[in-house]
């Protein structure tokens, strides 16, 4: 079966296309084109059927939600729930990030769940199985075609990590090192056997893989920083010269490619991270992680993120994954989840209002009428969760009424309105 | 006794400019001079006695709480509580917006208990008391003037709500109308009676008394956008304009003086708010409300304006006033307002990132090595929120280990340390 890009070279306008047309008020025509460029990607994997979501140039900006049992915590039960409630709240896709033990059944039983696309990082499954730290290549591509036969629609694969930018990661000093879990382990590999990472050197075996089951490379930023001092540095931007390579030598082959990006960025260099992604990988969907904006803030990183996110959407990036309040602490919980994707999506529509994206001036000027109309069900039904918005007011002391208890009979709505009602009948 | 302004003027470095310069790693000639030119100010009533903090150019940014009963929810111990939070979570100020009944003895219990400077919007209290809508003239004055004895350190003043604003306003139609309470209750009272707005009208009494017990203007946008729809449109600039002139006309008599600003703004506008203010009201202290960056997200509004607020403090705003959860929906509660406090203490530190304030970038890195030593310790003494950050990890499976619940033994800072080590020891 032809992949996506494969199509769309072609001219022929797949149901997903037509899909993620209608969704986004874009013609079909409009998004093939997007498509065969590499400007958008669809990650649809060829054994799975699901709602088709586009990712780049145009389009409204996605958010994923990372879910996943670890070695310390590892209750499928509460991943299915994490699943069902980011699908709630309304994230584009989720991530199964499962570390520790039964991997696949977990993997199998989220995708069968998901009515998203889902994404992994194969090389956690091989590292969480390997007894030393040694990641092996021939388990590492085995565990690929396991995972791309299972339906998954996009993987991370942290390509980038090459003995050259390891050195430069050498040369000059970082605070937080590398804080990427792929990016340690390879360079982990590189340091102590001297051999070159096997997803650089066998690049052209993941493309066979992933070209038959049209599975989207999400490169990985292995160097992305861990720390704001570490932003936008010579090892970050080797990596990233090295991915804008092989998302070339990728869409070549006729493989859909995203590209992710950092991390811990200052906020006055976000834009130019956008930039320079955009330039280096040739129009590449760009999937942003954070970034958050400051490092002193674990348990509000989800508000980092979210500042951060909101100016790299604005600036034109196109995925957001969400980060939680758990980020840097723990796994998250359920709770953790819900305030995650809120968050990020937030920071995605601030971005697409800026971005012109259809439909996001549109719904913001309704609920300013609602709230000029103090119709207080329209608003709950506008708002981004319009159960938290309703528990909150209907909680209140002014449960039923129509103005709230921050303002009471001063509401400035509510004067406005008879002031101008007065002043009419004059 | 001489105002802050007219000592800086004389060349006066008051007790109150030297803790400024201690804390903020300036000296008191820097502090001194900016007070002189209007840039700084440092509210702090004659009347009262507490730690100086100053608001300005090349300052840290600084955060507002409000707090206050409202006429439906006035439990006078609660909003102690949520000056003693406010105060443990790191604001600099807080305001006592209260409404409806008993306001002096509120105003003079919270003032009695506030470590940190304390504002008000005397209308609020002329307005819970008129029998009507209608705000009389001379019980605002005597309002404000009995609020300045009182020993309130800065007040929000609508002055710009003119008839000239108020016909601007009208010239262009809003989404929203007026959202400030202020700016309805005085816009109410041109439409009805046709009169000038006293406050502008009488504007050097005004002076006389703030001259009087040094009371530090908050000149107020009475006609913000609530909408992201009405943001930067006429009735905004034209206001902004009058508050322009008047911070001139302050200054000249020898008042401190700051400037408020929106609101709901899109993120691609915060920008040219802050350099429009700056430019407008001769490099006045920007005291913004928000700005919060969608409308469509109640119950997370404190993240929409943590987003604008970073934005804008990175371009040079100087104050930011908190937006709790509960904004758009009821009076906030006393955990409201710790998430309002830290989310926006989280956007000034980002700013502050940008502005190169002293010892913003130490922060940060001093987190950073604690993260690469796995320094659980460390890491909560330097959190924002220390308290959260215990709970959040210490709660979890990984209570007491050098690594946490999200990756266990692939955590990235243990690869990669132990890697290095394995490496250097060949």
């Amino acid at each position: 079966m032809a992949t996506q890009l494969e199509q769309a070279r072609k001219g022929v306008i797949t149901p997903q296309m037509q899909q993620v047309a209608s969704d986004e008020g874009r013609t079909p025509e409009e998004i093939c084109q997007g498509v065969a460029a590499g400007h958008l990607v669809i990650p649809y994997n060829v054994h799975r059927s699901f709602r088709a979501v586009g990712i780049g140039a145009g389009l409204r900006t996605k958010v994923n939600a990372n879910i996943g049992a670890s070695g310390l915590r590892n209750l499928v039960e509460e991943e299915i729930t994490k699943l069902e409630k980011s699908v709630q709240y309304g994230a584009d896709s989720v991530m199964d990030l499962s570390t520790g033990a039964e991997l696949d059944a977990i993997r199998a039983e989220l995708i069968s769940r998901s009515p998203v696309m889902l994404g992994t990082v194969p090389i956690y499954q091989v590292a969480s199985e390997a007894a030393e730290g040694l990641v092996d290549a021939e388990k590492l591509f085995t565990c690929i075609e396991r995972q791309a036969e299972q339906g998954v629609d996009f993987m991370t694969v942290h390509c980038g990590v090459t003995r050259r930018t390891v050195e430069a990661l050498a040369g000059q000093p970082r605070l937080a090192g590398i804080v990427s879990r792929g990016g340690s382990l390879l360079a982990n590999v590189i340091r102590r056997t001297g051999q070159e990472n096997p997803l650089y050197e066998q690049f052209d075996r993941l493309c066979d893989i992933f070209l038959k089951h049209d599975v989207t490379f999400s490169l990985g930023d292995g160097l992305r920083p861990g720390a704001t001092a570490d932003a936008t540095d010579a090892a970050q931007l080797t990596e990233l010269l090295v991915l804008g390579e092989l998302a070339e030598r990728a869409r070549q082959r006729g493989c859909q490619v995203m590209v992710e990006g950092p991390g811990h960025v200052p906020l006055d260099q976000v834009e130019a991270n956008v930039l320079l992604q955009k330039r280096l990988c040739g129009g590449a969907p760009f999937y942003v992680l954070g970034p958050i904006v400051t490092d002193v803030t674990p348990g509000y990183d989800h508000i980092s993120a979210a500042i951060g996110g909101a100016v790299a959407a604005a600036a034109g990036a196109d995925f957001l994954c969400y980060v939680t309040p758990a980020e840097h602490l723990r796994l998250p919980t359920v709770d953790d989840v819900v305030e995650g994707v809120v968050a990020t999506r937030l920071a995605a529509h601030a971005g697409d209002l800026v971005k012109r994206v259809p439909g996001a001036r549109e719904w913001d000027d309704s609920m300013s009428r609602a709230r000029r109309n103090l119709d207080w069900e329209a608003m709950y039904a506008l708002a981004m969760d319009p159960w938290k918005a309703r528990r909150l007011k209907e909680g209140s002391e002014a449960a039923g009424e129509d103005v709230c208890t921050m303002c009471g009979k001063l509401c400035a709505v509510r004067t406005d309105r008879l002031s101008l009602e007065e002043t009419a009948k004059k």
